[in-house]
């Protein structure tokens, strides 16, 4: 990676942030185009299902029906029409109304999160967030500098009500986390809600991998349960929910959205204004074609059959290969396995530089932990690969760890 | 406008910089939609022009050409073939080599803006920026705090010197600048570039307008100056050059680039992937299509012969209606004429209320200070509406600044 994170000599210095980023991330993030690498790093849907003859039907439509709407600077807030088409997917499935003014459609789900951190975030201003957590969200918030507390989904304990008080949100991936694979109880996501409107903060609900329902159903999210609650009158709720489809139907759309009550969205929007103007009307257009002519919804049982498929041959393969040293669950829904070092001797950080050698690429744990010391894990993406690529690079990580373990300083003296 | 600027009281605050823009900016915004309304305040195209059939088939070529490509993530820095051709057409007019390595894809040249505002700048840090200055570099860089000098285009004093050494970045719009219109000079071009490379700064040179050349050629960017001058080896000059789509084919495309040397490029990338992790492949294939195949370089004279028409509807109609009140230089291009009051007690702020009640929208000059104390002037967009519109636009102005003038205190008493 040729990234300088200083400026040449005779110029002015970078930003500050711009020095405290994990070296990991750009590494895993430079390999991903080598072609004879098993990349089980990114949260890539399988490019052959992307729905490519249908997406070209519905941009013919979307010109037809739109005509130079379609190529015009949009209103920030997003495509009126679009914005009423998640209203009433959002409406449908919390049992009462959300308008369009509680909708702010966004360049992926990533924008979302950077306009939470520029709408909210000063230097030192306290982020409570999921832990192990997704590192798209700390790369979106490390320009506005926060600190961090540990989400405790248990809820317990004063120092935790207290945390919320003091924060500006709480960051929770309650459907299928990112990296862990887990879905949280609707249990547990209810006290979550309960001690977030105690406190007076804003609570952050990504939920990119809703669709990706491999076993059963997700349930409601935090916000449909909190919304369903109360269902009279605008929603004035605390919940702020960030879908997107770029796991669902295709990333290169970069159609995301953010719901939550319209003050939020105004000020969420005027954010947005000033970072860049409006997202292009012309996908936003399209991604509404595909979503009135239903055909995202028919498209998703394919999805989750291959996707299921592709995570059943992951862990039998690691059952194999890997088990002696990992240990996982295995994920209701999503994209990853999460899986754990059986002994915190092994450094998945060190382990990631044998595996590279073998040509395979894993996420290691350090770029989901803020400060970096979370090293006994690893992140293993099941979706972008077929079964039999998914096996070899299985096979090649447990080269890998081999020759990590035989490698280590302990062994060699 | 029903933006709140402090959060629901039992809610955290939003972060410090949203307390301070300017409600004006809010205000003109907001009328943007309204049919029965005048608008010359927006820096839009003729939305008449927009070449939907055109679009329409590249869109299918696009996807034909990139597959499933054009509907991936992108890498971060945009489409290598755009990239490339980007970069080409810069190498052409500056008479040296760019690379791809140079070129990074942005939704518009706004979020360039953004990036460099996230990049370089922490609070307090100076940016020297010509003044007036374009309201959207003001709104991107806000979130980031900095302070700002004037850019003194004659480049003399001890004070501009110092003011160079110590500021992050210049920012200056040489070609019909907005908001006043003016063309800059080659010969205070290239004393700036001096002072520039003298300083050990960077130069941002903002060229939205390059296309729109009504009057003559504009003749060379800063970027192909100083480029030509060092033509061998790679590009490691000072300048940041963006570019755009959006005023010479359609904004909704969201297609802009910033050109630079390459470590700056990559610091870019870098906090573009933390911003939205990649601008929509599909739009940027399209764009691809559409100036491999030269139907922008055809389409340019049309737009230009239309705007020319428009400028000098506007200029005819406001010698005849403003000119007592008014003073103005015709711009040599762009989209922008800028009014000048010939008495300073008359506050385009003030007069802007007085316009909206006669559905007619301009761009009051405050809203180009980041102090905001620039009330003197104001801008008039000449691009959007008919020659026909515009004259009933200034027919409006005049019964304002009328009705204005005879309610001001100093009349009434």
């Amino acid at each position: 990676m040729s990234f300088q994170k200083q400026s040449p000599k005779a110029r002015p210095a970078f930003a500050r942030w711009m020095s405290s980023g994990n070296d990991i991330t750009q590494q895993f993030l430079s390999i991903g185009g080598r072609p004879d690498m098993v990349s089980l790093a990114g949260g890539l849907p399988a490019a052959e299902l992307y729905p490519v003859a249908e997406i070209a039907q519905a941009s013919e439509r979307a010109l037809a029906r739109f005509g130079s709407v379609a190529l015009e600077y949009g209103p920030c807030e997003g495509l009126p029409a679009l914005r009423e088409a998640i209203a009433a997917r959002i409406s449908a499935s919390a049992g009462r109304r959300f308008g369009p003014e509680n909708v702010l459609l966004t360049t992926g789900a990533m924008q979302g999160l950077d306009l939470l951190g520029k709408a909210l975030i000063d230097p030192g201003d306290l982020i409570v967030a999921q832990f192990p957590t997704y590192l798209g969200a700390l790369d979106a918030w490390r320009p506005r500098q926060p600190r961090y507390e540990k989400l405790d989904w248990s809820c317990e304990g004063q120092g935790f009500e207290a945390a919320l008080r003091q924060a500006k949100f709480v960051y929770a991936v309650p459907n299928y986390s990112n990296p862990t694979g887990v879905l949280v109880p609707q249990q547990q996501r209810a006290a979550l809600l309960d001690k977030v409107l105690a406190a007076g903060t804003w609570l952050v609900e990504d939920d990119p991998y809703l669709p990706l329902q491999l076993d059963g159903e997700a349930g409601p999210s935090i916000l449909a349960a909190h919304a369903a609650s109360h269902p009279e009158g605008p929603y004035d709720g605390p919940v702020v929910y960030l879908g997107t489809l770029s796991k669902s139907l295709v990333p290169g759309l970069r159609v995301g959205w953010v719901v939550a009550e319209a003050g939020m969205i105004a000020t969420l929007a005027l954010a947005k204004q000033s970072t860049d103007l409006s997202s292009s009307m012309l996908t936003q257009a399209v991604a509404l074609e595909l979503i009135e002519g239903g055909f995202k919804a028919g498209h998703i049982p394919q999805i989750v059959a291959t996707y299921r498929d592709r995570r059943d041959a992951l862990c039998a393969a690691a059952s194999q290969h890997l088990a002696e040293w990992f240990s996982w669950e295995i994920p209701p829904g999503g994209m990853f396995v999460w899986m754990k070092a059986r002994s915190p001797e092994i450094d998945t950080n060190a382990l990631y530089a044998f595996a590279l050698e073998e040509k395979v690429a894993f996420v290691p744990s350090s770029v989901f932990d803020p400060d970096g010391g979370l090293t006994d894990a690893m992140r293993v993406n099941f979706t972008r690969s077929s079964p039999e690529v998914i096996v070899e690079g299985v096979r090649r990580l447990e080269r890998a760890v081999r020759r990590y373990l035989a490698a280590r300083p302990g062994r060699a003296a």
